[in-house]
């Protein structure tokens, strides 16, 4: 793992990294905050996956998390959203291709050989977080994520029961399958077969019997891609009918944009703190 | 003016806005936040100027300001740090040119004509700020900024007595005349006679008489730009002799970058606050 740049923020560490990553055949660069701590004191992390068109570089810029994480004493870890660099596959639209990962493992070519978010996100970072950052406590884990990243943060906890002991979302995509998005994202990495959609669909892994404890998700209720492509109703009644406690809260006024996000990271991070600490 | 864009953030409006100044001859872009605020009451204004190579965008994005202005009830304008565009001179240099207008009125050839920042800063932007927003109080400023804004926001408020409530500025050039960056800055856009950059000295204009109640400086002690290009010291002697309450905190293991800035945003918006409000 090489360091790209170091600041201190808010007396912790706010980190840039890059790593030759086996799972994807390409370096991967994340962002990771380390807040201020007592010498050998194991702190709990905080995953955040960010959206279409993404890098780490956006949460880490505009996310506004790195107070409450040094109030909290919890690290912050933001991963990019796909595979990147020449010789990777690309497609010309912003919804697909590099920086549209989708959190998949794709099967399809040309996308199968670089395309493996899922295990890059599930296994291989874990993996270098418990290596590189040794005050990192990996029992204690919670995640979160935006639009695209709130449905990998989703579909990333319901596939590991018992990983993750906070779950929050802001404006995810909460059933790629029901909209136009996921539908090109999941029929291009995965192919026509539907069924092969389903475990990268947070509403169909609740009804398949997939549970966790509770989940809290922000959605602007001015967000532009509210009804074509979040539906959160539709999670809503996924819980409802899995008896899952959703906390579904419309945010009058806000959009999908940072300025969003940050507004309610506060609220996030409390709600992880209190399950994590 | 023209609205660029407008977002609802922690529960006020993060605007950005364009305009044709007649100061500079081209269109100039800066942003504005407007905390949330019962209708008809009117709000003190805090300036933040910015540093070499950035644009309003930086703190807009980076500065970690908005929670802090809504709790406290200021408004935040950002401009930017030069004219740009098509016929505008420029530099190859990251430090001369556009993104670096030193927040002077030029009077050598060719930037006599569009680098004008004083004048933007001091007259016309503030002309438009009383009339567009009409909840802005400009009986009630304050003013800050970074490195090369902190410069800007120290000169700006010496020769400006009583406009000005607070003054405060993270890692500023303290002293163009003795650094570098200043030296090849004033000498360009004003010419080789230094006493024609007097004015926009901040320790020879409180050599001169020029005085503020008082300041507040956070400095980075690890910033690498702290003892050839900044060197607060010379504003501590410069206000030692004045009189001038100036409280310079230097703070361990702090580099020049906005995680420096966006952790002590919050002390110096209470600044601002407790002398605005």
């Amino acid at each position: 793992m090489e360091t790209v740049n170091q600041s201190k923020a808010f007396g912790g560490t706010q980190g840039v990294y890059r790593h030759a990553a086996a799972t994807t055949g390409t370096d991967m660069t994340f962002s990771v905050y380390v807040p201020p701590h007592d010498e050998g004191a194991r702190l709990p992390v905080l995953w955040y996956l960010s959206g279409l068109t993404c890098t780490h570089a956006n949460v880490t810029d505009k996310g506004e998390y790195r107070r409450a994480c040094a109030e909290r004493g919890i690290i912050f870890v933001a991963p990019d959203t796909s595979p990147r660099g020449e010789g990777v596959p690309d497609d010309t639209a912003w919804d697909f291709g590099q920086g549209a990962g989708f959190y998949v493992d794709a099967t399809e070519a040309p996308w199968s050989a670089n395309f493996r978010m899922r295990s890059y996100i599930e296994d291989e970072l874990p993996g270098l977080i418990a290596a590189e950052f040794p005050m990192a406590d990996l029992a204690r884990q919670g995640i979160t994520g935006h639009s695209m990243g709130g449905h990998g943060a989703l579909t990333v906890a319901l596939r590991n029961p018992g990983r993750f002991r906070s779950v929050s979302a802001f404006a995810p995509i909460n059933s790629p399958r029901h909209c136009a998005w996921g539908e090109k994202a999941l029929g291009g990495y995965l192919g026509a077969d539907r069924a092969s959609w389903l475990p990268y669909d947070a509403c169909a892994l609740i009804d398949d019997g997939a549970r966790v404890e509770a989940i809290l998700v922000d959605q602007g209720a001015s967000d532009p891609f509210l009804s074509d492509q979040l539906k959160p109703d539709l999670l809503q009644r996924a819980c409802e009918r899995a008896g899952i406690n959703l906390t579904l809260r419309m945010q009058a006024g806000y959009d999908h944009s940072y300025h969003f996000i940050s507004t309610f990271m506060n609220d996030h991070i409390a709600w992880a703190a209190e399950r994590l600490q």
